[in-house]
Parts: C-alpha cells; structure tokens; sequence
C-alpha cells in the first residue's frame, strides 16, 4: 500500500539526536524539546554544532552538513529532530547522499526550511514527519497539539479528536502519499534532484511571512510546470502573516482568496485552514505514507502507521 | 555573431502602445512616460485595460494577457512599454504563444515582473530591453538614466560615460549574449517553458524587497540546478531595500556579502553594484544581443545594437 520504507519505531530508551540544519537558536531554546523527549521516555542529546551561529545559518554549510550526516550514520541515533527552521538547508542538499541517508530508516522530525530535506528522503524512499521542532516548543500550544506530536513520537498518526477540521475549496475525497511542506521550500526544490513528486499524492502546503503576491507567484509557479494539476488532493495549512506582509506599491488581497482562486479551478479534493504550519496549533504531518483526504468534511486520515 | 532575432528600429512618428502585463497604476503614473515618448518623436496609446484594477492584478489575466497580444498582434504598433511591473505576468505566459510574438520583431521594454515575458521573448528569438517602464519615470533620475534610456528607445546600446562602474567579484573578461533580470522571477522560471537558458551567456540579476535569507535561497536555487554555472558571466545589479528586509527571527547578513558569497567561488567573470534594478540610478539594458563583460574594470560593454 505504501511506496516509501518507513522508519523503525522508538523504543523507551532510545537515543534522539537534536541537529540545525537551518538557522540557529540558542541553548535555553533547545531545554523544552530536551524535557518534552526525556519526559517520553527517550534519551537527548545535541548534534555538534547545534548552538553555532553562523550569520543568519546554525554554523558553516560544512558544520550543519556533518551534523546532520553523522546523526544519520551513528547507529545509536534512533531519531533525528531539527532545532529550528529559517534557512540553509538547500545551501548542502546537493552534497547528500539522499540514498544513504534514507537507507538508514531513522525516524527524522521538522519543518519550514526543513522541507527540503524531507523531499529529499522521502524521494529517497524514507517516510518522515512534517512537525515540531525544538524552537517550536519554546511557545506555548494547544494540548492537542502536544499530542498529536506524541503520537507521531511514537510513530502512530491518529489526529487528535478536538483538532479543528479545514474548510473544502473543492468537495470530494482522494487518497495518496502525503508529500509537500513549506511553499517556498516546494518551489525551491523545482528542477532539483529533491524536486518535489506530486503525481497522485496528497500536497501538504503553508509558509510564513510571505507577501500576498508571493504566495500566488509560487502556487503559480507550481501550476506552471504542471506539479499541482497531479496531484491527488490538496492540503492547505496557514500561511502565517501573510496579510500582515502585503506590499504596499501593489496592495493585496487576502491569502484565503489567492489560495482559493488558484486552486479551486483543478477539479482536485482541496482544503483550506487545515491545522499545520507556522502557527500555535501545528498538527504534526507524517510524509511518506497514505492518507485520506475527505474535503468535504475538511479531514485528513493517514491510513497507516508512521513507524513500523 | 548573435542567436536572436532584434527589433525592428523606431522611426519617427512610430506608434508605441503602453500595455500592463502586471499591476496597476492610475492615469497621472502613465503621463510622464507619455511625455517622453512623444518628446522623442513617437506617438503614444494605452492599451485598452491599463487603467483596470483587480486586487494587485492591472485587471484580470484575459484583460492584461488580451492588450498584451494585441499590441504584439497589432501592425500599427511598433514597440511595447510596459505600464509596470509588480506581479502578474507569470499568470498567464503559459497561455502565449511566445514564438507567434517574438515573429512580429516588436519592441519590447520593461523590467522587474516583465522578466517572465523578456524570458519568453528572447526563447523564441527576439531580443528585447529590459527597462523603465511608465511607473519608473514617476520619479526624479539622473540624467545618465534618461540618456540611457533614449538610446536604447532608438536601438543603440552605448552605455552613458557618466555611469558608474561595477565592482568585480572575480575578475576576468567575458562575451556572450546577456539574459537575466529579477531575481525571483528568474527562479519563478525554472521547470517552465520560458526557464532562464544561461548557457554561455552573460546573465543579469537584481531584485526588490527580498530579505537577505531569500536572496540567498535564489541564488542557491539557480547554483543548485547548475544554471550559474553554465553562465560565461554574472552582472549583478541592486537588490533594493534588501538589506532592510532582514527576518527579525534568523537575522541578517549584508545582501552584499550574500551574493558575493554565493558567487565567488564559480571561476566566472562576475561583478555587482552594476547599475541597473529598482532604484534611481537604472541603466537600460537590452537582452539578446551581445555584450562583453570586462569584471575587472566593472564595465559591461554591448557588443552591438538593439534594432536593426
């Protein structure tokens, strides 16, 4: 039923490592995350150059590189969770060996910037999950947004029962493999070898801090080259102060309109307002494996487990 | 000696139709370009929905891709400005049939957004200028971008002696025919038909109100798919209010540096501060002809006329 490999299941006990492949954070922002782990029963510890600043990058592409390698290489490291997004991770993706990484089952866990190596191991053929990192616990959040996240720590993919549901921009039901991520990271990826592969699958899209324009240039973009007319259904999260950030010399129009006007003509099950992204009530998304996406009633269900 | 078809020279008297392929502008925006027209002994019209609004689109996609076509498909027009950029061109260039436009050898002048069409253009063999449009002579420049300007209205290419130089970031001369234009467009191509084609040319780049992190991240798409690579050499241009734009939550690194970062290591005649891009001191550049970039002395010198 499913494509991809999945991850090996944590154990109580196993080892987690926390790496920045991104943009970097300091050490009292990584302690929510370390008890949140140890609290579920799992061990912590930190990736070499996680508190290396680097400018607006968590250390050197060489730095960040390693850190990310070797915890997929040691065989101790049971779990690899991202310290934050940002930016930098595609400033290295071409120097992985993406089969390696992927060969190695590991479970990996992150977001934003981070998409762009979710791309590329899940076309590597490893599922991973699309959710919170360190930085991300560092704010308070909803109770269900906790468990969502233990779930998938435990590698089972049951969305809590009081998560908000999304909102149908075209009704019907699809059910694929779960891809996508950050939009600009989708866009990014374009023409690369972690381009991302809609065809038949369930697209996962949000961002933050996009202008209005912005957002309806890179679903644009998307369209152009054919990536979302593919896909199987569609799944829209936030797009985090994107009203806030319209450009003043062309004005704007509310990123629920823009996002509706461009994909509502596809004919495709779409949803709109569904609980994941950059914003406090983040469900966290597995990739990688197959879900149910009724649109009518604004539901996502994966019909597996993450980790076996 | 070059690839691409040129423009058919202006003539005295010649009709130019003012179309907006992207965002809207009012009436008093459109007269000082009017005034300059006419002044250099040209006639001047408006495309039929210039003057259209919707949201942060010059009217709808049929409207703008409509007066587009028509100005191409028009024997009376001889040469096309455009109204302004901003954003919406890459809404409906799937729908052009770029070869049919660039066989009628019009005069095509524009930049920023426009970049989609220039891509499209100079694909399907016709050199265009990447230029003021109306909007840009809403405000005060310096004589040398007025001069610039009107040579490039009567095809010539001579760059104005009062212009300032580039600075290198790697030496070297270089010849080819020069592509490029606005950063996120240039990246909004790839996967498309019109993708930026860098081959042995020499490849223009400037942006407008990206933050540092973004400007990275384009840079890096373009090295990632192995595009700046193949280029013979790199003009950069301004990439303006760039360095105000730095995300509070990564921090900010001088666009400067970024780009001199990105580019050094690539052994190609490279320079920046070249003066072309959104700000007041833009040279016009004309696109599909030929050009030799000498990095060290910081000065592009076009290699032929636009018009012929």
């Amino acid at each position: 039923m499913h494509l991809l490999n999945k991850p090996t299941r944590l154990q109580p006990g196993d080892l987690i490592r926390i790496v920045a492949p991104a943009s970097p954070l300091e050490t009292h922002q990584l302690e929510p995350m370390q008890n949140l782990l140890t609290a579920e029963g799992f061990r912590v510890e930190l990736g070499e150059h996680v508190l290396d600043r680097h400018g607006y990058l968590a250390g050197t592409d060489e730095a960040r590189r390693h850190d990310l390698v070797q915890a997929f290489d040691d065989p101790s490291v049971k779990a690899i969770v991202c310290a934050r997004g940002g930016y930098g991770a595609s400033r290295f993706a071409a120097d992985l060996d993406f089969a390696a990484l992927a060969a190695t089952r590991k479970f990996f866990i992150g977001f934003s910037d981070i998409t762009v190596l979710h791309l590329g191991l899940n076309r590597a053929g490893l599922a991973t999950a699309y959710a919170p990192m360190a930085l991300s616990f560092t704010v308070e959040r909803p109770p269900y947004v906790l468990d969502s996240f233990k779930q998938i720590l435990h590698g089972r993919t049951a969305t809590p029962a009081d998560a908000p549901m999304g909102k149908a921009i075209t009704g019907g039901t699809a059910e694929g493999i779960v891809t996508g991520g950050c939009l600009c990271l989708l866009t990014d990826s374009i023409g690369t070898q972690w381009e991302m592969d809609t065809k038949g699958k369930i697209v996962l899209i949000e961002d933050v801090d996009e202008s209005p324009h912005r957002v309806d240039a890179m679903l644009t973009h998307l369209l152009n080259i054919g990536a979302l007319q593919k896909a199987a259904g569609i799944v829209v999260g936030e797009m985090t102060r994107t009203d806030e950030k319209t450009d003043p010399g062309i004005g704007g129009v509310p990123w629920r309109e823009i996002v509706t006007e461009r994909l509502q003509g596809l004919g495709i099950p779409t949803i709109l307002d569904y609980p994941f992204g950059h914003f406090t009530g983040m469900l966290s998304m597995p990739l990688g494996i197959r879900a149910r996406l009724d649109a009518d009633a604004g539901r996502l269900t994966y019909l597996e487990d993450l980790c076996e």
